[in-house]
């Protein structure tokens, strides 16, 4: 027997995978399968997203006159169908999960002794393990970060009603994908960040997503000090540039990054904050013991822990298989879907241009706001790397990335035929950028 | 000089490669540029397939209690507004056309005398010329075609206000495109198609369109007659398997193809139907004569007249390229995009899956109307073809047929890392059949 601790992405993947492969597998899931992703992560702001986007075109349309009044947001409503629409998902992923052979374990903690796999006070001997226990909201070290009136994504859905004021702490990419939400929700949004706001990402996209929070108060370099006041109304001590003030809110977020979940996981080497070590094989140092997604440390993304628990279970298959991390896709959602994808490779250009009019974007060309779209290529015309905020931007960067560790040319999309029309530039700059090195070729 | 007549999407693009190319090239346009795409197809059918795609999304978000009342469409504007973004996205064409070198001669229909482009009472002399002159709606044979109340997508802006009884006169991808349109914006439509409705689509898409057309009347098999009745009380006579019945109306939308505009070339072959004829370097039987895009015959879709366009082009330049016709991308758009593409492979078999919740499915669980992914695998596990009806379906088709042309096989999709949250459930599919097909192969 083979034993997954954890069903998120990385161990409910891995646990098919080996079950399909005719292995039997225990799964042991102490809340509902699919993991922070369904629960508390993606699958929530993609809900919430879809509302705000919504908001968006309906005040966009009924600015030109082509729709009437923007309908009222019933907050209440969109979290309790939100729940429901989880549910349903979780009974798909369950159901999904036992026809492919896998027995799930639910409603307790396993923990790992170094061994085996513990759950309550029964030792499950198997022949390999994959941890995968995942992540959690990282709490940073502020007085009152727990009081009532504190939200993390996890605890989002005890939020009674839309707070008027809301103060985001956190400068990263999940921090920028609530402000908007909330800010489209009719929430005065004030996003705290202790350094530079998005500041890992392209410049291109950094710039952009500023402009699509624009109304959202961004405060960067900015310390919160504690977290005072009643829940009622809550009072966040600050400090910016050695100056303090109050900030008064209803209601605060704490999207400050995520922390592995290894505290149950003992007898295997972790780093200082926790994350599970593993080798490219996702084998930890003890031979036959494996560990899979986000308990492993960043990036933090559901495919990449799916993949990880993938190539986990077929190493314990016999397979030899390495984990790929090069030209990993991501995104960032706000009204468009801001995508990207590099190579990293510093002798690459940048071109750039801006994003196409078409399906959900027609309708912002007379605010010239159809987003963009850019690629980096190297030298000899590889393309390394791209980035667009348009409709769909998530799944043109996707496919971008395939083409990328298939180290395709901009020369390879001569001859691309797009489905018209398309908000996708991207295909379009490789083409110009293949027609321009060409003509540099001849001189 | 190179003279192009016409300057839609083939002779647009052509003119550009050229003028990039060094080449002097005077482009004859009688109307606005962008040809029949940008005024009368593609770009007016997304530009109200976006507000009808609102218009269901509020009447969907309205029906779970999350936002009030759906707001109510005010038609005129939608003509107006969308007329506005039209002139910019003209003016921006024409700049971008201007800026790469091209000089344009507007106003006047150039012809074609078999040896040289005639504007006016001018002669153009060419070292080589481009025919497109594009397309126009096919106007059936039926008595009162051209009455007032009778519309085709060339004069749908003079339409005063929404009809309440819609008859659209056509069963292809236009037809249904209209359909969902006019139907969502409140109209009562009834679609009158000659023989099957959508009949040469594959049956996935078709099964999915009608089901995305629920309220809208589809009548096959139906021959009408007349177009009779006054302007504001307008009667069709119809036959359906030999019985005679009359259909009252509003207003009646023709939308039953396209036919060549080639009236104005002369001394060239053509076919009965007007189709110019080409060989596969986009020559005509003169040489140093060209023919791109619609005037050309089907598919009549944007992309492929461009590359027609550049295709000629390169020719001109001397470049010995061929026109590859082998996987095109197309798409139908309803509420979903439904995409597809194939490579006609008579021995591959489907894989079908429903769609996944992602951004702008996650709220069509609970009806279980998440569209749905398909995709074809030849017996040497090549990927095939592929099918989808999702949002961004039009996007994954695009670059599924790119991978198509380079013959990837579905083992190719095993280290694909998409963005998630996905509504693709392509890549997916080809992972799992590259999965089965292993299976298969060590048995």
């Amino acid at each position: 027997m083979i034993v997954v601790l954890g069903g998120g992405p990385a161990g409910r993947l891995a646990a098919i995978r080996l079950a399909s492969a005719g292995r039997e597998v225990t799964l042991v899931e102490k809340g509902g399968i699919g993991g922070q992703c369904l629960h508390y992560g993606c699958m929530p702001v993609c809900a919430m997203n879809d509302v705000a986007r919504h908001i968006q075109a309906a005040g966009l349309f009924s600015k030109l006159g082509i729709l009437g009044k923007v309908p009222d947001l019933d907050f209440e409503a969109l979290l309790r169908e939100m729940a429901k629409v989880q549910e349903t998902i979780t009974d798909v992923l369950d159901k999904e999960t036992r026809d492919a052979g896998v027995e799930i374990l639910y409603g307790q903690e396993g923990r790992f002794d170094g061994r085996e796999v513990i759950v309550g006070s029964e030792s499950l001997k198997s022949e390999a393990v994959i941890l995968s226990t995942g992540s959690r909201p990282a709490l940073p070290d502020i007085d009152g970060i727990r009081n009532e009136g504190v939200f993390t994504p996890h605890s989002l859905k005890a939020m009674k009603s839309l707070p008027g004021r809301l103060v985001i702490i956190g400068g990263g990419i999940m921090a920028a994908e609530f402000a908007y939400i909330f800010s489209r929700f009719g929430s005065r949004v004030t996003v705290l960040s202790r350094s530079g706001f998005l500041k890992n990402l392209d410049e291109t996209i950094r710039k952009r997503a500023v402009r699509e929070l624009a109304g959202v108060e961004i405060r960067e370099g900015t310390d919160v000090l504690a977290v005072g006041g009643s829940p009622e109304n809550l009072k966040i001590p600050l400090k910016n540039g050695g100056k303090e003030s109050v900030l008064a809110c209803d209601a605060v977020l704490v999207a400050a990054g995520l922390t592995p979940n290894s505290g149950m996981l003992e007898g295997i080497p972790k780093r200082p904050n926790g994350e599970v070590i593993v080798d490219e094989y996702m084998q930890t140092t003890i031979s036959g013991i494996y560990a899979a997604g986000d308990v492993t440390g960043p990036p933090f993304l559901t495919p990449v822990a799916r993949l990880q628990g993938i190539v986990a279970a077929d190493n314990i298959l016999g397979a030899r298989r390495k984990m790929d991390y090069s030209a990993i896709p991501q995104a960032l959602n706000l009204g468009y879907e801001l995508a990207f994808c590099s190579d990293n490779n510093p002798r690459s250009k940048p071109l750039v241009i801006p994003g196409v009019a078409g399906p959900g974007t027609f309708w912002a060309v007379p605010a010239s706001d159809t987003g963009f779209a850019k690629i980096l290529v190297a030298p000899d015309g590889t393309l390394s790397g791209m980035a667009t905020a348009s409709p769909g931007g998530g799944l043109i960067a996707g496919y971008m990335a395939l083409l990328m560790k298939r180290h395709f040319l901009v020369h390879d999309f001569s001859d691309f035929i797009e489905v018209h029309p398309s908000t996708d530039g991207v295909y379009g700059l490789a083409k110009y950028a293949s027609g321009v090195l060409k003509k540099h070729e001849k001189h």
